[in-house]
């Protein structure tokens, strides 16, 4: 979905404001003000804060399906899936960590059938990793532990990322994911 | 610590309350009124809902600390030091997963010397991790990656596993330790 100039920043502004002070907190007002206009003239291009979270929840979990969806499609080998994976975490943490925190802190606002939606997309993606996970323990390219472990541990390193990135020295895109993918795949011993 | 029977059963009525609603959405009528008393009896045992808090997330900061001083101190090798962390953090999480939700949510509602001393308690445990890994790498043991990657990469894990533990068909206590300390120190390739 491309997005207006305008559009642009009122979602990146919102996205500021949800992570600073919550989804609930923040009113059509606030956002209004941190963008030094009227709150009438907000309305000219939003309907309401509900439609803010949309576009920027679903935005997101749609781009994390359709690269996983490449990913399960492609001919790569499951380590190498893993790696993309990786990598796309890493990259829309880099780019839009404001979005993320909004994404894991309040999808629960969502309503109706985007909340469906945003489960479904939720759901399969666990479902995906897991396709692969176990593909890759069938053909003896990944060890044969438990797959519920595996998953969590790796997935919630990284949809945790985007807390701890901005907390530390940055690392450059590359360093972190080169260590990352050596922690995650190859283990510290 | 040692509690009282009616105090740990305040607090462990109140930690529930505090997961399922958010700290500051539960009030003492709340409290009471889950215990099936009165407010004024539940006040001759405890001056304030921020009393209870500091009694849950103290206390559990506190075993934390204890244990990784413990760690700290012994002549285990890095690796058996990494693996006692592990055990720890499963060995919380199995005994009271409602505690470490109120730790992960709602410490931030500490106040004062109580907010301070739990904020230390943090920052004293992953410098204590941080050098256990320093110590580990220098001596050959654990690989030489970014250490600021290994510590969130397994601190995430370990501190997210109260969120996925209740939601999977649960692994015994020996059959968890066994696999996250293969994932998390062995990786998975």
């Amino acid at each position: 979905m491309k997005l207006t100039d305008r559009k642009t920043e009122i979602v990146n502004v919102a996205a500021t404001l949800f992570k600073e002070k919550g989804y609930s907190a923040v009113t059509m007002r606030d956002i209004a003000q941190a963008m030094d206009i009227k709150a009438a003239s907000l309305y000219n291009h939003i309907k309401s804060k509900q439609e803010i979270l949309v576009l920027i929840v679903i935005e997101i979990a749609e781009e994390f399906t359709n690269v996983m969806n490449e990913v399960v499609c492609s001919k790569d080998s499951a380590i190498k899936k893993i790696e993309r994976i990786i990598q796309l975490h890493i990259d829309i943490t880099l780019r839009d960590s404001n979005a993320l925190a909004c994404l894991n802190n309040d999808w629960m606002h969502l309503t109706d059938s985007d909340l469906e939606y945003f489960i479904k997309m939720r759901n399969d993606y666990e479902e995906n990793f897991k396709a692969i996970i176990q593909k890759g323990i069938q053909e003896g390219d990944i060890k044969d532990l438990n797959i519920d472990v595996i998953i969590f541990s790796i997935l919630s390193t990284l949809r945790t990322l985007y807390i701890w990135y901005n907390k530390t020295n940055k690392l450059s895109s590359k360093a972190l994911t080169e260590n990352m993918v050596k922690v995650l795949l190859n283990g510290i011993v």
